[in-house]
């Protein structure tokens, strides 16, 4: 037995998400595939983690199984790219790993970034690929918002009522704000986030940054450990799984 | 009579380029009809360069003369990115200028970005957005050709047969090459460009850095002055008109 690590680039705008769901197509069930046209056996993939539908990534992470080894990783990275077809999937890397290796349980640091576009006219080149806010963000105090973040902190307030994880409780290592023209990079890194956690403290940090919130008002939001408080969630078009660490 | 330039956003993919042809759709028509639509009377644009089929813009530039003024400007960009709807076209900018101003002939420099991927895995979130090479680019060649380009040269190497400026002696501003994940960004600033120069200078450009020619070929082909020196053209998607100064 071999247990290969694979890594993922994906357009999440025509998907219902990575997991294999059965109210539409997923990236999982398309790898899945492309994998038994290689191998002529079902394989089953370990993803790190489950991104909603509509959300893009740069570097998801899944590892599997095979009984023989992949001699020629160039050969499979163009084998497994062209089954996937024009699925907007890419295989960009793959690296053999021992056996107790797990995508998901072995990850020491997962970085999500969110592409905001802050400008009056509409969309085009970043289309379904940013969130269009047409009101002024003020950079310095989204910058304050993020650092107040970072940190460990029950993150209660940012986490979906059907979040499965034990605890709110979680340790964000970094949150850093970029702006390029008229693009706005928030990236978040933590060894795992709860689910929608990015999307919701985007959603608030958009609250504060527009001036709808006072700095003090987002601090409550944080502090009150309640959903309810909660911005409404940022679209999942503009967030993207950057990477992992493992 | 007003003058006003607006910057315009547009993914090239589906159009036949810039400028009005015969053969297709192109974005010139499509911000001329969404025009008539604001103004009720036909509205001739002039562009500040003709990008081709498939080339992208984040900063391309007309003007137009109306015969009353834009008094809310915000209301404007909203109506015409409405006209414009699902074209992958933006109105990201209208500004009033004097009455001798011309987008083109006014241009103080003009500067393109060519976007490369490097990878053997395929393509996904830049698909038709960036050129996608498997190749391995020593990217410290390519920073001393890209060196080699700058300054006053005759560019005929690098000028397609069709291009109709007067003289092929251009002075480039500057090169700059830049590296983020897979990803190679090359930036050319000039205050005019030869038709088809910029793709066909990173064609040679691929050429050099790939190991297929020397420095010395790359020094040769552009002294050469001889199109039939020139590598293969650069595909257009990778192509981005970045932005014009005035």
């Amino acid at each position: 037995m071999f247990n290969y690590l694979i890594k993922i680039e994906y357009n999440g705008s025509k998907f219902v998400g990575w997991q294999s769901q059965k109210n539409g197509i997923s990236i999982q069930e398309k790898i899945e595939k492309a994998l038994k046209k290689i191998f002529k056996i079902k394989i089953k993939i370990n993803g790190a983690g489950r991104t909603d539908k509509g959300v893009h990534a740069y570097g998801q992470f899944a590892n599997f199984f095979i009984d023989n080894r992949i001699d020629d990783k160039i050969k499979f990275l163009n084998s497994i790219n062209f089954f996937l077809g024009k699925n907007l999937i890419s295989i960009v890397e793959v690296k053999e790993k021992n056996k107790s290796f797990h995508a998901r349980h072995s990850a020491k640091e997962r970085i999500y970034e969110y592409q905001i576009i802050n400008r009056q006219g509409s969309l085009s080149l970043d289309k379904y690929k940013s969130w269009h806010i047409k009101k002024k963000i003020n950079l310095n105090i989204l910058k304050k918002g993020a650092k107040i973040l970072v940190g460990t902190h029950d993150f209660s307030t940012f986490r979906a009522a059907s979040c499965s994880s034990k605890s709110a409780v979680k340790k964000l290592n970094s949150v850093k704000v970029e702006k390029k023209r008229d693009k706005i990079y928030i990236k978040f890194s933590s060894r795992s986030f709860l689910q929608n956690q990015v999307r919701s403290m985007v959603g608030s940090l958009k609250y504060l940054s527009t001036g709808k919130w006072s700095l003090m008002d987002f601090k409550k939001a944080l502090k009150s450990k309640n959903r309810a408080s909660c911005a409404p969630p940022a679209p999942a078009c503009g967030l993207y799984l950057l990477n992992i660490k493992y």
